[in-house]
């Protein structure tokens, strides 16, 4: 029983690492399209939300089944609600990224409104939150989740920082409101995935550490991750 | 054993209940501060917000508690992790709230665009979505549930409105573009309050069927709630 337990264990890890790494891709592809203006670097997106979404299935039904058959304890409860979670942000973030893709859609139908600097750079952060914030996760490693935790905080002053600058454009030439536009949500976009990165974390030092960072950002900042 | 259980699960209804009349206030009063151009109707907005993330804290601590001690099954064990869920749904539907006040904040800074019609609409509609996927849990009412993730159609329509409306707005006259942002924004706040309201809904389903009909759009035609 314990040893069929610990294969379980390491499934449920497996179908979580094969999830994140298919929503990455799915970010990646989609701001590619974007950079790169060329729609079709984002045609696996949709395949991939597919997988995506039928993986969050099976993760939260296996997460049922093992909690039902083998009734975990302590560290082995928090790991499975903590993958339940995850997969739960990960699919919400995938959505984000499909999201990337339609506004890229719209944005490609008007001219250029500048090369982008910021986007490709906030999206580099959040996907490398991402996939710091699994990494954490499968390590079991809290200082690594709290790291990203304080990530975040970059990629909301990113988002800032595009909408001042694109507001500025619409204003000075009303021509490029079109293309202003898809941009603004693209950045939003990328900040939920920043958010979704930075509940994962979250999870994981709860999972880790059996304690609740959530809600105390004065704490963040006392445990600098090191 | 099993009477204290029976109270347990009662608590937590009670916390969700709480939780989630604390939200639609937060909801209802920061598009109040909007649609009337007053932001101490928002006043206590800050405050909820304290409130619905300590709720949240303290069902997920509850639910844990009642994992480890009691390890429920089936039908308990679904209800349980269903209320974790919708605690998480529901502390992000605040957000979304938040958010709203926020972005009233910038639109106040600038004339009226013109009285708004559909923003409340959507707002009555999405915050009538969270209530009644709130209720359906209560009940363990799945047909009810269904219903919900129907009506989300409906305020997806309504954000497609406003986006064209204001966008129009935008572009007929740039002086309009500062306080026509804040108002795109709100419109997606209201749709994510939406989404959260939907996902409560499928996580009503799935406790109560033990089926899960996220992502399978086709199903959800099948099966009109009545």
């Amino acid at each position: 029983m314990k040893r069929r337990f610990e294969e379980e264990l390491e499934t449920l890890k497996q179908q979580v690492l094969r999830m994140a790494a298919k929503t990455e891709t799915m970010i990646y592809q989609s701001i590619q399209a974007l950079v790169k203006r060329d729609l079709s670097l984002a045609q696996d997106v949709p395949t991939l939300e597919n997988d995506v979404n039928t993986l969050q299935l099976e993760i939260d039904d296996h997460a049922f089944r093992m909690l039902a058959l083998y009734q975990p304890m302590a560290g082995d409860l928090r790991f499975i609600i903590a993958g339940m979670k995850i997969s739960s942000d990960l699919e919400r973030a995938g959505d984000q990224a499909v999201n990337i893709m339609e506004n890229t859609e719209v944005a490609l139908r008007f001219p250029e409104l500048k090369p982008l600097i910021d986007i490709p750079r906030m999206a580099e952060l959040a996907r490398g939150m991402l996939r710091e914030s699994i990494d954490a996760f499968i390590a079991a490693d809290a200082p690594r989740a709290r790291k990203v935790v304080i990530e975040d905080d970059e990629v909301d002053a990113l988002k800032d920082q595009v909408f001042r600058e694109v507001l500025t454009y619409m204003i000075a030439d009303p021509r490029t409101i079109q293309v202003g536009m898809p941009l603004i949500l693209v950045a939003r976009n990328l900040e939920r995935i920043g958010d979704h990165a930075t509940n994962i974390a979250e999870d994981v030092v709860y999972m880790v550490e059996a304690k609740d960072i959530r809600h105390h950002a004065e704490e963040r900042g006392e445990h600098p991750a090191n």
